[in-house]
C-alpha cells in the first residue's frame, strides 16, 4: 500500500460543552497543523498516488471556511463539540467528497482511503482514518 | 477509525546482554520520548476518543517508576533486555490495564486499541500496537 | 555564553485590529508552543544555568492566566494587539520579574538574559530577547 | 505488532515526464529523509525486532547508489518517473531482498513487513508498506 | 530585540566544483527548507515586527526562480558553488533588497536585520545573518 | 555572519550531586541530540564555512568516548556534574581544539566561533557558545 501526505494548518477559536473538558469549556483556540494522507494500492500510469498539487490545493480549500474563525459560530458546526478528533473526521470526509466529484483528478478514483491527522501542540494530536468501499 | 495521541518522556539508564547489542552492552542511557495513541471506532457522546486530560495523567503515572532510574535495578525488569521495543510493549500493557480498571474514564471501555511509540533519538524509534478484543 | 531552554504551550483565542491583519481581524485562535531560554555567562556551583525544575514550573505559572482564554477579554491586555511577537515579550518580561523576586532560585541573579520564542504553526514563529542590566 | 524504525537520507537530482508534474518536469532535486520501519509480531530471544545496527547499515547500503546522483541517469531507473512514492517502494523492496538473503541477521526471517517513508519537505511525504507472506 | 520567522522551501539540482565536496561534485539535488527571520528593536504601531503576510509572500517570490531548477544553469549563478551557506546569503540579500524598495510594507524600514537558515536534511543546515546599517 | 550546523547523538548514563537535581540525583540516563554550529564571517574560496564532511566526522569522534558509557565512570569527568549545559561546553571545547590542530581542514582557522546545543528531550535543551579570539 502506498500513501502520499500533504500538510497545511488552520488557526481557530472554539469552546466545548461538558465537564470532561475542564478549562477548555471556556472560549479558547488552537493551531491545527493538518496532515492529509491519501492511500492507494497501486500507483497510476504516472507513478503517483495522487496529483500532489491538486491534493495540496484541495486540502487548502477544504480548510478555507474554518481558518480564522470562531468554530462556535460556524453554521455547519452549531452545537457541536469541535474536538480535534471530530475535526479530523470532518476534514477527511470533505476530502473524500472532493475525491468523489473529481476535484482530486481523474485517477483519484483508485484511492483506497484517506487519513487526516491534526497536531494541536507538541504533545497532542488526533486522527481519523477513512476507507473507501 | 479515530486516534488521539499524547506525549511524555522518560530518562533512564540500562545495559543489554547479548553480542547483538555491541557497545550498548555497557551501562548507558536514553531519553525516550513516549507517544501513547488511543484508537476508537466511534466517538463517544462528548465527541472524544478518550479524556485527553486523563490520558496525559495516566501516561505520566505509567512512566513514574521508570524515569530517573537504572532499569537494570528495577524489580519488575530483572534480567530483562529493556530494549526500546520491549519498553513500548510494557507501557502499552500498563495503559491497557488502566483502561480496564476505569482509570481512563467510564467511556474508555469503547477503545479499540493502543499504540505506544518510543523515540530514542532523531534517527531511531520503536513501537508496539495492541488491540482490545 | 550558556543557555538552557524549556518548552510549554498555551491555547488561546484572540482577534486583531488593523487592516494589516487581513482575515486575522476576526476572532480566531492559536496554539503557541513556548520556548523560554535562559542565558548565563558562567555556570553556578552545581554546573547549571538555572534550576530546570524551577524554570519549567515558573514558565508554566507565567502562562497560567493566558491558556484556555480569549485574550480579548484579559484585563491586562484590553485593547492590545496580542501578536505572537508581543506575547513573546510579555512572557519574557514575566519571567524576568520572577527571576528578580527569587522564584527561579537564589543563583538566578547570575542570569544574563532571557529569550522567549512562540511557535504559532509549522511555518511561523516569533521571539523576544531580553538582556539583564 | 512491534516496529523498529531507523532514519537516513539521500540528496538526488531528477525530472518527471507528464503534464501532471507541472514545473517538476524540469530537472530539479530533493533531499529525501528516509524512515525504514521493520514490523514483527513477536520479539526474538534478545527482545528485539531486528538488529538496529544491521538495519541502519543495510538501509545506508540500500541508498548508496542513489545519493549524490541524477536519478535520470541511473541504469535501473531509465525512463521511470522516480516519484517519492515510487522511491519508497524501490527502497522497501531492496530492504526486503536484504532480509531474504540474511543481511539483516539470522532472526530477520521472523519479520512481518517493512514500511518506508520518504519526507521530501516539511509539508510532503510518501510511503510504501510491504507485507511478507 | 524581536524576531518573526516564516518558512518555505525549494527543490533544486546542482553540482559543486572542488575536491572538498567529494561525491557532491556530481550532479545531485536538495530540498532546502528555508526559514527567513526578520529582526526589529521595537514593534511598530500595530505591535508587529513585519507584516507576516507580506513576509511570507516576499519570501516565496524571492525563491521563485530557484525552485524546480538546476542551479548550474541559472544565469545569475554561473560558475558559482551554490552551497547551502551561499544560498542562505543570496536569499537574505534578496529579502534585504525587497525591504529596501518597500515590498515588505511601509514600516519595514525599521527592521534591524535578517537571518536566513536553510535546512538541507535532518542532520545539516546553514544560515546567514545580515544586519542593516 | 555565516553558520553551518551538523547533528549527531550520544546515549549516556549519569547521576548528579546536589539537592537542586531532585530525582535526577539517582543514576539515570539521556539521549543527547547534539547540534554543532560553526560560525564564520566570510566564506572561503570554495564558498563554504567548513568542510561539512570533516565537521560531521570530527563531531562524531569528539563524542566517541562519551556515547554508550556511564559518565560517572569517565576518568575526565570524575566528580563532575555532567549537566546538559556542562556537556555542551565540553563538546564545544573539544571541537575548538580540533579546529586549532587542523583536523577541521586548512581553512578552518577562519572560523569565528562554535555553538553546541544538546537536546535532551522534546521539552528541554542547553547550549554553549564559544568565540575564537
Amino acid at each position: 500500500m502506498f500513501a502520499v501526505t500533504v500538510r497545511d494548518h488552520i488557526m481557530i477559536a472554539h469552546s466545548f460543552r461538558g465537564e470532561v473538558f475542564g478549562p477548555a469549556q471556556a472560549l479558547h483556540g488552537a493551531t491545527f497543523v493538518v496532515d492529509a494522507s491519501f492511500r492507494r494500492a497501486e500507483l497510476d500510469a504516472d507513478n503517483i498516488v495522487v496529483d500532489i498539487g491538486l491534493a495540496t490545493a484541495q486540502l487548502h480549500e477544504a480548510l478555507a471556511d474554518l481558518t480564522y474563525t470562531n468554530l462556535d459560530d460556524h453554521p455547519e458546526l452549531a452545537g457541536v463539540n469541535t474536538t480535534t478528533e471530530f475535526l479530523a473526521q470532518l476534514i477527511a470526509q470533505r476530502l473524500a467528497t472532493r475525491v468523489g466529484d473529481g476535484r482530486l483528478g481523474p485517477h483519484a478514483g483508485g484511492l483506497a482511503g484517506i487519513t487526516v491527522t491534526l497536531h494541536e501542540s507538541h504533545v497532542a494530536s488526533a486522527s481519523y482514518e477513512l476507507t473507501f468501499r
